[in-house]
């Protein structure tokens, strides 16, 4: 897919890249992407999408199609077309590893390259950060209110098209969901692939009875039994009888799923009548509509639950379905070459100016404490998590497998307070702005307003 | 894309097919795509995706590379692996065409199929018809609240990924946005494509008014220019400056871009300033986390603006962010091959049995005043909206041009009643269920309780 979207680009990206290429050809330019604002219900945000951002940054060029097109638009020079087509990506980027836990203000990835390349790229970077750290964020969240329960992303079906449903099973996964319905991703990214029955599969046999034992005689390791198509207290009488057949047979019946009614008394019910007829390894799933707060509010209930399929609410994100990600230039160099900082001065959208670093303090035994955004330059004694990932336009990051980088998310959020990771929690983990940066914004800032 | 889209689907459509493949293989049956209830914030939806369907339907295959992952999942047969391997959809599909207005329970596609196929393409219809049918309503309330001034999608930042860009392109496109900044989409759709400048562009040269004349040296016939780097005020002078500079050359200045601050005070200086100045023609755009609830708000308190690049908002459909849409077996057929209708039970889900039309009903004017959901054999004096577009597996439906779609959508609205478009509508436009279907269900739902 990467290799064909060097047109995912807005169009003004490639008309100021030709304002560029007239006035400011040898311009070299620092751009920050980072999240303004966590949205209402985030205290956290996971980074996630460093992988398409690599390959798309590897592979990407314009060829005579591509040319093509933009030239029957009528607006752009045949010179600027043929620098286009010789295009290559000869920057430096630095970005925060998938998986690192961010907050606003942050750089999630950081862009050192001549101004045009630095604009063309905008657009992709932005979508990608925003998608994929937007998933990650959200599913962390689904999988600490489940406390230990598996979460598997039910979400294909309502995600914003295919991509979305594949790049929605690789963050939920990364983040610690158990697997995914979407069998692509499976494919793709080697996650789980999981599934149960529909409500259609039951209703194409006369009786629920012979769906149930169509399937578990169809695949007796893996049956989970969907229960309330009709009646569910009938449903899980009928579940048990398949639990009992197949223990008959030496198999294990694995689960039964509940999806709509009083998931709560249903599942008490279930537990008892599968306890009672010594069918207590078969598993109870809930699905339908759950997000953090309702698994939260099962679990609290006392809902007899062994793992949660999750769809919409989290392949979605849809109470925060975007993250407030922007692209903002920081330094320039000016006619000698030197870079000079910069910033943006309208209201309630001031930025920061100067190549900068984020470092995250650890206290004795290893908790986080707080983050501080600082000059690269400057010397501050914490973990500096922006790493470098493309130098001069050669890719220099080893992406590391899914795996580790889903032990590394489960590390990061253990060091961190419990209060952050607390799904109601308001709490604002501390981002401090150091000496150097805070005096460079406040000089930059004078001598713009004076400039102008 | 869509040629390798055949593990695009949830596992358990894979599972339940094997299942029918061996208890079931004969068996035909009819689904019906519809949405269980329109979000908060919609009185009405607008049908899109069909065009990737029947790309989807066509070139639905299972290449010995799918059939080998599957394989290695260790769950399916060799026997149901090789059907899988000559999959051929061969049913029928009814579909609306896109552009349609639809309301909650109407089918907007319906599926008579071998169960099995009928099955697999479960997870690709809902999610095509999910995000597509999403943004064109979304787009339409957009469209509707700017009152006849352009509205154009800048949303690629933010959208769930690529392909859920260009979707929204078309899609908005389709409810009568005038273009898009996603130059991709541009090119795969031939939607118009339109684009400014952004603040890096400004803070790139050392004074604004150099970058302003940088951009109109570059684009004389295109230039808009944003005003709000610095201080908005001196922005739009510069402004009227390079107005006046491309008046002299022979150009007009396109427009200029308000993005943040107090737009309606803003739009109302900056239009005095331009008219005063003898740049009456010099168009006003607003952006900045625009919607149809901003957009209004703006117009009713004045504000003088021509047009409006909305993102985020529209791109994700933030206030709904996924339709309840679903996909339910209504009919089935019995061992002798006759079709039987069946529905759903559960509590507050239940559905509608039977192989179903939907009729739109007018009054002498040509206004639409009702819908009736009825059995597809019943007499109903009204236009039915389902029609054929896949025969025995063969595409019948002829794709209308995008151009054509945009008119369709514009026309069907213009003969609803006003308060259906209102944006903060609470109306509920009449779709009333036919004596025939209100029997049925009733039977239906007597013989299967009493079966269970």
């Amino acid at each position: 897919m990467d290799k064909k979207l060097s047109l995912l680009v807005d169009l003004y990206e490639l008309t100021m890249a030709q304002g560029y290429f007239i006035y400011r050809k040898d311009a070299l330019a620092t751009f920050d992407l980072f999240v303004r604002q966590l949205p209402a219900n985030r205290s956290y945000l996971v980074a996630a999408g460093l992988r398409d951002i690599l390959s798309y940054i590897k592979n990407l060029k314009f060829n005579p199609e591509d040319t093509g097109y933009l030239r029957s638009r009528e607006i752009f020079s045949e010179d600027f077309l043929n620098y286009l087509a010789g295009f290559k990506f000869g920057g430096d980027i630095w970005a925060m590893p998938e998986g690192t836990v961010f907050f606003a203000d942050e750089p999630v990835v950081r862009v050192t390259a001549p101004l045009i390349q630095a604009q063309i790229i905008e657009s992709f970077l932005l979508n990608t950060v925003n998608l994929q750290s937007m998933i990650a964020s959200k599913a962390s969240r689904v999988v600490w209110a489940a406390k230990g329960r598996k979460v598997f992303d039910f979400s294909l079906r309502r995600t914003h098209g295919a991509e979305a449903a594949v790049k929605v099973s690789r963050s939920s996964y990364m983040c610690g969901c158990a697997g995914t319905s979407t069998v692509l991703a499976g494919k793709l990214y080697g996650i789980p692939v999981v599934g149960t029955m529909a409500h259609s599969f039951v209703m194409s046999f006369k009786q629920e009875l012979d769906s149930f034992l169509a399937y578990a005689t169809t695949f007796p390791k893996r049956t989970i039994l969907l229960v309330d198509t009709y009646n569910t207290r009938k449903g899980i009488e009928n579940a048990v009888t398949i639990g009992l057949y197949l223990k008959e047979k030496k198999y294990r019946l694995q689960g039964i799923r509940l999806d709509s009614g009083d998931i709560v008394y249903w599942s008490k019910i279930a537990r008892k009548m599968l306890d009672r007829a010594g069918l207590g390894y078969v598993e109870i799933v809930a699905s339908g509509n759950l997000d953090e707060f309702k698994i939260r509010d099962l679990l609290k209930r006392g809902a007899c639950l062994d793992s949660f399929g999750v769809g919409t609410n989290m392949g979605t994100s849809i109470d925060a379905p975007s993250l407030d990600v922007i692209y903002k230039i920081s330094e320039i160099t000016d006619e000698e070459g030197n870079f000079l900082p910069t910033m943006k001065l309208s209201s309630r959208k001031v930025t920061y100016p100067g190549r900068k670093q984020v470092f995250r303090i650890q206290d004795r035994k290893g908790s986080f404490v707080k983050d501080i955004l600082a000059l690269e330059k400057e010397k501050i004694k914490g973990k500096p998590l922006l790493v470098k990932v493309i130098d001069k336009g050669r890719v220099v990051y080893k992406d590391p497998p899914l795996e580790s980088i889903r032990g590394f998310v489960r590390a990061g959020l253990n060091n961190f307070p419990e209060q952050l990771k607390n799904i109601n929690s308001r709490y604002k983990y501390p981002v401090v702005i150091s000496p150097g940066l805070a005096k460079l914004r406040k000089d930059v800032s004078g001598q713009l307003k004076k400039r102008q």
